[in-house]
């Protein structure tokens, strides 16, 4: 709500790491650098799948990265920080490389999609917002997709600002719901920042504010002729909204208006029988395409079961499921430290053991190739290499499950082809990034998906995709395993 | 992340309906006034209270309601809106009224906790942004009050910032969290923007980027010898996180550091086993004060859980569970007509039908009256009344059930005092709110939750809190029921 300055948008654990790394080394010779993967190990709502948002406004928090004169006061307040670390502070900027996979890419668990590549001090600093941020909208342009494939093609609207998490949750929930394929929002604000596409028409109020719903109907309609679907679940829907709706929709007609858009709106009942009865009256009295759209606490689940249940509905208004994403409502992107110069300056790998043996983390600095088939098209496999292994496609590969290496397959030289996913932001502090608008994006993220087949994109239990690592990663994390449990 | 000007927070259909009131009524004359109510339904998370958060971001909203240029031009762009219709936005700002329950105040289902009562398209005008703020920080903070319910008096952290849907979730749930009862929070921006103390030390990244987990936490203590929570997890709990930090704190021993605030977190493994090998570590090398702080996917069930095994845990770091209140994401607020004038100017009061009776929306401008036991101190019943109503504390009061009325209850004159909860927030548009300090309002949470029997506080089946209608009011309601029903 107030000028946004995000550049203490942190867990103060970063700031003190950073004052002990700060004070570590020889005052002013900050050299020691790590890379960091952000990677996440779960998709949300048990999906196969999930869609990588929010790069965007990572980019513009690390490029306006700048400790305000407030800021350091504050800091300075707080008796944890030293002067000569706050002025150290105050001149920071992000001079590292940042690697990440684009939004609106699909993405899978355990694999890296930022890599940072830094001095270990700036890429603590930004760990904190980073995750904040993609976390968030990756989380919702995966719950958007999900209500997408459920709508089978119909219109689906994001109505959920009123129960958002704050006002940024609405507006960059917006934003994220649009990249997994909403086609409009009801957010004015998200509508003018970035460029998306805004609806809505009227809610209960403006019904009851009138002397009757005709009257109501008739105003609105007179105003929004080419936009005009009325609530008509006020008072009673079968009695009162419909017929009130055909009679407008009669007026109109007889005045010549061209309809473009117009029907009605279903907030409340239960909306298999009442679409259904509702069909029937607008197309009996000659309206058959006057839309009928839906809303009112629905979720991939529910609008899956009424389209079963052959339910004439066209247009879907999501809210609060798809704006928080309630069943599943954070992503559990981490952060992890994977490898570090010594004292030499020598890179070295790092490592971090769980007793899960799928939450032991991969070292070193990495790439990712998604390798796809060459007949179909479609995704076969995401090979997490060693960052100076390439992917000779003129040569077989063959690829197995780290969790279980007998499971092999062999891709033949000639039927696949490979693609990088992680792409330039940061090189040595310079944003190299392109921004692409959010209407870009979603096509992509269309696009994306139509390179899986439908058994990893199905709601329930889907197939899982592979996720597999390089021989020579695979055997660089072995080693370093046995190496720590020795000791 | 951009300066935020949150004019345009607002869904689409409101802007519509101020446009069609706008053109409904003669240009430059808005005459019709409402009243609307913003309530809840139910209880977040199965619990038998809430807490009240966000108003105060509330009033910076209506108080910063400014259409820039650009939101003009944006207007404008959109095709939808009448050049008159956006000069008179321009010109727009809040001219009525508005009461409001206080923040940190223990609310029920279906009172009215913020009255809104202007010209109908102001009104409108502020429905979502102030929807969407108090929705979210009444979640938080509700959410908040159960974790600290089942801390028993231990210390609660709020570590969520990276698993918030956004930078607003982070901060302004930071807030609510300590609204509800935290002591403190790990988001600096949040320690910044609103003087709550801050918390935290170190990460996995910190120890394995040094030789030995032994050098990072002896570098780690000499830079924080006095408040030095060292994280054991890393390698292995038992074997060698705990000996470490006791081998440092005995290093500190000799070097006669004063201890305060010490100890180790534990981020993983089963923390009631491992807290009470460690404590038993910890006291027979003498470190009988070292705290032990656990944190890693805590909920209010699963505290409550491990204090029933006697984990030996004084310090619980929330994070994800907390910050977005994961098992139910989203208060249900909404914002209701309640009454509006006629084009005589005559206040008439409204209603709202469902199929649900709890869910007929309550008529007319309302207050809130909450009735006291005199002997005990605790909140008995909220009475919903006519605005123009007024509670006699000399005489005898009956109230009732409204779904039931058959059940009763008489509190006598001189047993039970009289509390009106909806205090004046702007009037005529002037601000006669006075702003509060986030501490000074998690210290009234505090004593308004010592209002409250615990059978309304336990975290499951909580008993019901009475929010009775005054027989005024009620006889209002079936009246108009009737009315509308006979039609």
């Amino acid at each position: 709500m107030e000028n946004s300055n995000l550049t203490l948008l942190t867990d103060l654990y970063e700031l003190t790491m950073m004052q002990a790394y700060y004070h570590a080394e020889k005052m002013g010779r900050l050299t020691q650098y790590a890379v960091f993967d952000m990677f996440y190990r779960e998709n949300p709502n048990g999906g196969g799948y999930s869609i990588m948002a929010g790069l965007d406004q990572v980019v513009d928090y690390i490029r306006n990265l700048q400790l305000t004169p407030d800021d350091a006061a504050y800091l300075k307040d707080t008796g944890i920080f030293s002067n000569d670390f706050i002025d150290y502070l105050k001149g920071i900027s992000f001079t590292g490389d940042i690697y990440a996979v684009s939004e609106g890419t699909v993405i899978f668990p355990n694999e890296p999609l930022i890599r940072v590549k830094a001095p270990i001090i700036e890429a603590q600093f930004i760990e904190t917002a980073l995750l904040n941020i993609i976390n968030h909208q990756s989380l919702i342009a995966t719950k958007a997709a999900r209500v997408l494939w459920a709508a089978q093609g119909d219109t689906v609207l994001e109505f959920g600002l009123r129960r958002a998490q704050g006002p940024d949750a609405g507006i960059y929930g917006a934003r994220a719901a649009m990249i997994g394929g909403c086609h409009a929002t009801s957010n004015v604000l998200a509508g003018k920042r970035f460029g998306i596409p805004i609806r809505g028409t009227h809610a209960h109020s403006w019904v009851m504010s009138h002397e009757s719903e005709l009257t109501a109907f008739r105003q609105y309609a007179d105003l929004y002729p080419h936009d005009c679907i009325l609530l008509v679940d006020t008072y009673d829907t079968l009695r009162s909204g419909v017929p009130n709706a055909i009679a407008i929709f009669k007026e109109m007609q007889e005045k010549g208006i061209t309809f473009k858009n117009y029907g009605i709106r279903l907030d409340s009942g239960d909306l298999a029988y009442l679409s259904k009865a509702a069909r029937k009256e607008l197309d009996a009295a000659g309206f058959c395409d006057a839309k009928i759209s839906a809303s009112g606490d629905l979720d991939e689940y529910v609008i899956t079961d009424l389209k079963a249940q052959n339910a004439c509905i066209n247009t879907w208004g999501v809210g609060t499921h798809l704006i928080t994403s309630k069943d599943y409502p954070a992503f559990g992107g981490v952060y992890k430290l994977a490898a570090q110069t010594d004292q030499a300056g020598k890179w070295t790998s790092q490592i971090k053991l769980s007793e899960n043996p799928a939450k032991v983390t991969n070292p070193a600095e990495k790439k990712v190739f998604r390798l796809y088939d060459s007949l179909t098209g479609k995704a076969k496999v995401d090979l997490v290499t060693l960052a100076d292994e390439v992917i000779n496609e003129n040569q077989d590969i063959t690829v197995f499950d780290p969790l279980a290496p007998w499971k092999r397959m062999t891709l033949k030289s000639g039927a696949y082809s490979a693609r990088e996913l992680l792409e330039p932001i940061f090189i040595n502090g310079r944003c190299v990034y392109n921004a692409s608008n959010v209407m870009k994006i979603r096509e992509k993220a269309h696009n994306e998906r139509e390179t899986l087949w439908d058994e990893h994109k199905r709601l329930t239990r889907p197939q899982t995709f592979p996720v597999d690592l390089s021989q020579n990663l695979y055997d660089l994390k072995q080693e370093m395993i046995n190496l720590i449990r020795k000791v």
